[in-house]
C-alpha cells in the first residue's frame, strides 16, 4: 500500500466501501452513473471519470459494486475486459446470478484477467462499523491476491472454491433467508398483535432467546415498530434479489416455497406503492391481510 | 425450602425437568400416564403415585408437562381442582392452545385456585443445561409465588400480562418460527447442494454471521446433515403444535401463509413414514422436492 484501485459503482453501498478503502491508503479512481455521487470521494481525494474504462488500468484491480446483472454486463465490455488485461482482477461485490458470474469469468480469463465474485453481507452501517461479511469464489490466486484488501472493510471472509457463481449462489441464499426471516416475525408479531401482546414484548423475549442473531434483533425491531426508512435496500432490490433466487434454484432443480411465497410479498408491496420503502416493508403484507391498517402511512 | 411439588406428565421434557427441581432440594411427588416412566425420579427421591388426584395437596403446587390439550383437560379433572382448591397454584407447562389455557384458568378460579401458563422453550438437554427461556402469563399473585421455582431450572423469565392465554401465544409464535427456521435453511441448503456447494459450508458461513442464533447453529447442524434420531422432539408433536398455531391464528382473523407452508411438510413427512424421527426431519422435504435421495435412510 498505497494500492490503486478502480471503483465502478457508488449506490449507498459502493460508497460506503469506497470510503473505506480512502480511509485505509488506497488510491482510488471511481466511476458512476450518476456523476454527482462521487463528489463525496472526490472531496476525499478520489480520482473521478466520465467513462468507466477510464478508470481501468492494465494488470490493476477493478472493484464493482452495481444494481444487477445487465448493469455488469453492460459495463464489463469486451473493450475493458481487455483493458484490464493480463494480471488484472475484477472483484465483483454486486449481487448477481450465479450464471451471470460464469460467464464473466469466462470472458475476462480469455484476456488474461481474473474474475472474483466477492458479493458482501452488509448493509452501509455495517460496512462502516467493519462488520460486514464475503462470500468468495473463483481463481485461487486471484482470491489470495484480493483478500488482504477485502480484510481491511470486512470482519470475515468465507471461501467456497473455485467455481466463480458459488460466491453467489451463496449471497442468494441469505439474502433469501434474510427476507424469509422478515416474512416470519411479520406472520408471528400479528398474531401476537391480534391477541394483546405487544409486538415489541415477543420481539424481545425471541430476540433475547432463540433467534437471539443480528438478522432478528435489527429487522426484528424494523417489523415490530413497521420503521421503513430510512431506506437501506429497497424493495425492488429485494424483489431483484428473490427473482435471482427462484431462478437459480429453479435452473438447479430446486423447489422453493417459502422463496415463492416471499416474491409474491414484494410483488404486492411494490403494487401496493411501497417501492420508495426498505425491503422490511414486506412484512406489512401480514398486517394487511389480518385487517390491520393505518400503523403506517401507506 | 424444600418445598412441595405435584409433578404430572413424565415425557422427556417432563422428566428433565422433574429431575433439575429434585436436584434443586423440592420434594417431588410424580405421576406418569406409563407409570414405569416415574422409576427413575423414584430412585432420586421422588414419591410416585398412580391416580393424579393423589399427587395434589391441598393449597399447595401442581406441574403439569403433558402432551395435549386433551391430556391437559382430562387429567384437570374438576375434581383434581377443587382438591387443589384455595392458594392452589397450577403451574401448566405444557404448549396447548391459548384457548384452553383462558377456559382451564376461570375452571381453577371458581375453585379458589389459581393456573399460570408457563411453557417452556427447551429441550430435554437445554433444561439440563440451564439454559432454557419460559414465557408467562395469568394471575399476578400466583406468578410472584412460582417465579423462584422456575427460576432455579430456566435462564430467563418472559411475562406477558395476566391473561393466561398470551404465555400460549408466544409459545405457538416462537415453535412456528423454529419449524420456519428449519424449512428456510432446507431450501437455502438444498439450493447450495444443487450448486455443488457442501451444506456443512453455507451453514458455516450463515451461522457465523446474520444467523448466529441457538435455532439456526443446533437445527443447521441437523439440517447440513440429515441427523433426525435421536428424538428429542418427534415430527407428531411438530404437527400438533403447528396446527394449534394456525387454529388461533385462524381465531384471531390472522393469516399465516409459512405456517400453512410447514404445516403441509410435517403432514407430508409423517404420510412418507417419518413419525418416528425428530421434527427437524421436516427438512427432508425439500431434498425430496430436488430429487435427492438416499441420503438418510427414508
Amino acid at each position: 500500500m498505497p494500492q490503486k484501485i478502480a471503483f465502478l459503482g457508488l449506490g449507498n453501498l459502493g460508497t460506503s466501501i469506497a470510503e473505506s478503502l480512502i480511509n485505509s491508503g488506497f488510491e482510488l479512481t471511481v466511476w458512476n452513473r450518476t456523476a454527482a455521487k462521487a463528489k463525496p470521494l472526490v472531496d476525499l481525494g478520489a480520482k473521478s471519470v466520465t467513462d468507466p474504462i477510464d478508470a481501468v488500468t492494465a494488470g490493476g484491480i477493478v472493484i464493482s459494486v452495481l444494481a444487477d446483472d445487465a448493469a455488469v454486463e453492460e459495463i464489463f465490455s469486451i473493450e475493458l475486459i481487455e483493458k484490464l488485461g493480463e494480471n488484472g482482477v475484477h472483484i465483483s461485490m454486486s449481487t448477481i446470478s450465479p450464471e451471470t458470474s460464469r460467464r464473466l469469468s469466462k470472458i475476462h480469463e480469455n484476456s488474461g484477467a481474473s474474475y472474483v465474485a466477492a458479493p458482501i453481507f452488509a448493509r452501509p452501517e455495517a460496512v462502516k462499523a467493519g462488520i460486514g461479511n464475503i462470500s468468495i469464489s473463483g481463481n485461487q490466486v486471484a482470491k489470495d491476491l484480493v483478500k488482504p484488501i477485502l480484510q481491511t472493510f470486512v470482519k470475515g471472509i468465507y471461501d467456497f472454491g473455485d467455481d466463480p457463481g458459488a460466491a453467489n449462489v451463496v449471497k442468494l441464499a441469505g439474502n433469501f433467508m434474510i427476507a424469509a426471516s422478515i416474512e416470519m416475525m411479520a406472520e408471528a408479531f400479528t398474531m401476537a398483535e391480534k391477541n394483546g401482546i405487544s409486538r415489541q414484548s415477543i420481539y424481545d423475549m425471541l430476540t433475547q432467546t432463540l433467534f437471539a442473531a443480528p438478522v432478528f434483533r435489527n429487522y426484528g425491531l424494523t417489523v415490530a415498530h413497521h420503521t421503513y426508512e430510512p431506506v437501506a435496500f429497497g424493495l425492488p432490490l429485494g424483489l431483484k434479489d428473490i427473482n435471482l433466487t427462484l431462478k437459480t434454484a429453479s435452473d438447479s432443480g430446486v423447489s422453493m416455497p417459502i422463496a415463492d411465497l416471499v416474491k409474491n410479498r414484494f410483488v404486492s408491496a411494490i403494487a401496493k406503492g411501497r417501492d420508495d420503502l426498505d425491503w422490511g416493508a414486506l412484512a406489512l403484507g401480514a398486517s394487511d391481510d389480518a385487517g390491520l391498517k393505518g400503523e403506517y402511512r401507506h
